[in-house]
C-alpha cells in the first residue's frame, strides 16, 4: 500500500552539534536499511528546503505509523501523510 | 485499517430538484449499504454544515478510493482522508 | 453529546525527560480512565504525528472542557472541537 | 449549553429578486420566533458584512444542528460553530 | 458600541509558577471589575482552549484599545477583535 | 472614531455592462458625497487590484455599518473592517 | 531532472457529458504516451480526490511545461509543482 | 522602480473562443508594447500554471496601476504586487 | 508615493526590560522625526493589538526600505507593505 | 534554466553579534560569487523585509539545490522555489 510522506527537518537550536550529527548519521543508517527492504521505496530531497518528499510502500496505516515515529528525526519534523491509490491511466 | 473521512457537500445550483433529491436517496441507500458491510464503520453529521465526519475500516487505500469515488454525490463534494492507527493509550 | 476532538501534541525542549514521561503516563492513565467511564468513547493515532483524533460523549460543553483541561499534557496541546449531531443515513 | 454560531450570507445570483426577498422574510420570522423562545440568545451584525454572529442555548448539538439546518438562508449560507463553556473569571 | 473580542493565552515557559499565578489573579480580578462596571459585557471560555470569546460594551475604539492594552496578560495574548452593529432582524 | 476598510471589488460577469457602468457612476457619486461630508476620510486605489483601502471617520460601529452596506456596489464586493486607536507616537 | 506534480481537476460544469468523457479519453491516451516515454515517470490517484501525484523526468523547465500545458484537461486542473533534488540517504 | 509582480489568469468560461483569442492576441501586443519600452523589464512563465512572474521597471505606483488595469485581460487576472528595493550584495 | 505599511511587534522575551524600553524610546523619537519631515504621512494603532497602520510617503521603494530597516524595533517587526495609487473617485 | 527563488532570514536570537556579523559577510561574498558566475542572475531585496527574491539560472535542480543549501545563512532561511519557463510573449 502506497503513501506520499512529506518531512520537514526543523533543525533544533539547542542539541549540540555533535549529537545532531550522531541522529543524522543514525536516521540515515535506518533510512537506508528501510530502503532495502522496499518499505521506504521512493526518497528526494525537496529543492531549496531540509526536507523530502517520499514514497512508502507497506501493509498498513499501523506499520507506516510505527515505522515514522521510529525516525531517530521524528521528534524534530513535521511529516504530512497522502494515501495514494492505482491511478486508471496508469500503465 | 481505519480512517477518518471529512465529506463536504457543495449543492449544484443547476442541477434540478428531483434530480438532486434522487441522487441524495441513492447516496442514503448506499451508505447505508456500505455501513451494513462494516466498512463506512461510523457516521456523524457535523453541527451547522452539509457535511460529515465519517471512519471507514478497509482493507487499504485502493478499497477506500473505490468506495469513495462511487459516492453518488462524490462529483460535488471535498473529501479530505486521515489515515488512522492504533493509539498505545487505546484501551 | 458526541464531540470529535483533535489533539497536537507540542512536546516542550525544555521539560526534563523523566518529568515528561511522567507527565506523559499519567496522561495514559487518566485516558483509560476516561475510556472507561465512557466519556473518552474513541481514541485513535493520526498516521506520522504526535497527534489523536478522538469521539467525546459527554452531557455537554461544560463538562468536556472540563475534561480537556485536566490533561495533564493539555499544557503541551493544541486542541480543536468539532460538536457533531446525529446523520439521517446513520443505521 | 452556550455556542457562538458565525453565519455568513452567500446571496445567490440566481435567485429572482422576489423570491429572495420572501427567503429573507421567511428567515426574519423564524429567527425572531427562535429569539423569543430563548434559543436564538443573541443576534449581532458583523459591520461591513452580510453576516452575523450569534448565541444559541440550546439543550445539546442536535437540536442546534436542527435549528441551523430549518434556517431558509441555510443553503445559501457559510455557518461556523464553536461550542461555548462557563468562564472561570466570569461574575 | 459592542465588539466582539477573541483573546487565546499564549502560556510563557520562562514565567516561573508563581509569578504567572499572580498575574492570572490580577488578570481576574481586572476582568471582574470592567464586567461590573459593564464594559465587558459577556465572557465565555472557549471549550478546548486556553481562549475566551467576550463582548465589549464601550464608548469607542481608543477605549477599547486602552481596557485591552491594560490587561495584565495582554503582552501573552492574541487578540482579535469584531466590530459589531445592530441586527435589523433581532427583536 | 477611526476604521481602516479594505473593499475589493468582484466584478460580476452576468451584469449588463450599461447596468454594471450605471452602478459602478452612482457608487462614484455616493463615495464622493461620503467625502465630502468627511466620513470617508481617505481613499486609495491598490496597485493592481480593482480595490481600495479607505479611512473611514464615524461616530460609531453602527453608522460605519449603514454607510457600507448602503454603498450600491456592496453586494459585490469583499469589506474587511480594522478598528483603529490613537497612536502614543502621533504627532 | 525529477519534479513531483500535483494535478487537482476541476471537473466543470457547463461541458456536455460526451465531450468531457472525449477530453477524458484523450488525456488518458497522451498521458500513457508521456508514460511509455518516460517522461511521465510516476502516476498515482490520492485517496478520496479527483487528483493525482505525479513525478516528471524531463530535460528541464520549459519541457515541463511544454507537456503539462498540453494536457486536454489543463485547463480544468490546479496544478502544482515542486522541483525534486538527489537525498543523501538515498540508495 | 522596480516590482515583482505575479499574474494569475483565470479563464472564463463565458466568453466566445474567437474573442478570448482577440484578447490574449491583444495582450500579447500590449505586453511586447511594454517591453520595448523597458517598463516591462521581465516576463517569464510559472511552469504548470496559467500565470507569469514579471519585473516592472516604472517611475512609480500610479504609472504601475495604470499599466496594470490597462491589461486586456486585467478583468480575468489575479494580480500581485511587490515592491522591490535594491540589495546590498548585488554586484 | 504611497504605501500602506502595517507593522506588528513581536515582543522578544530575552531582552531585559531597561534595554527595551530604551528601544521603544528611540523608536518614538524616530517616529516622530519621520512624521514632522512628512514621510511617515499617518500613524494608527490596530485596536487589540502590539501593531500600527501606517501611511508612508517617500520617492520611492529604495527609499521606503531604507526607512523601515532602519527603525529600531524593526527586528521585532513583521512588516507588510501595500503600494497605493490615486483612486479615480477621490475628490 | 531559471528559477524564481525567495529566501526570507530568520534572525537567530542565540548567535552572538559578531558571528552572525561574520555569517553574514560570507554570506555575501558567496553571493557576490555566484552573481559573477552568473548563477545568481538577479536580486533584489523585499521592501520592508529581510528577504530577498532572486533569479537563478542553472543546470538542473541538483546543482540549485547545492547551491541553496551551500549558503551561510541557508540554516536561518525559509525558502521558496517556482521554476520558470519561457514565456511565449516575452520579446
Amino acid at each position: 500500500m502506497l503513501f506520499l510522506v512529506n518531512m520537514v527537518v526543523n533543525v533544533p537550536r539547542d542539541v549540540p552539534t555533535d549529537q545532531w550529527d550522531a541522529l543524522v548519521a543514525t536516521e540515515k543508517a535506518y533510512a537506508q536499511e528501510l530502503q532495502r527492504s522496499g518499505q521506504w521505496a521512493q526518497l528526494w530531497r525537496v529543492v531549496g528546503q531540509y526536507a523530502n518528499y517520499s514514497i512508502f510502500d507497506v501493509p498498513g496505516n499501523d506499520e507506516l505509523h510505527e515505522l515514522l515515529a521510529s525516525l531517530p528525526l521524528f521528534p524534530y519534523m513535521t511529516v504530512t501523510v497522502t494515501p495514494l491509490a492505482a491511478h486508471p491511466s496508469r500503465i
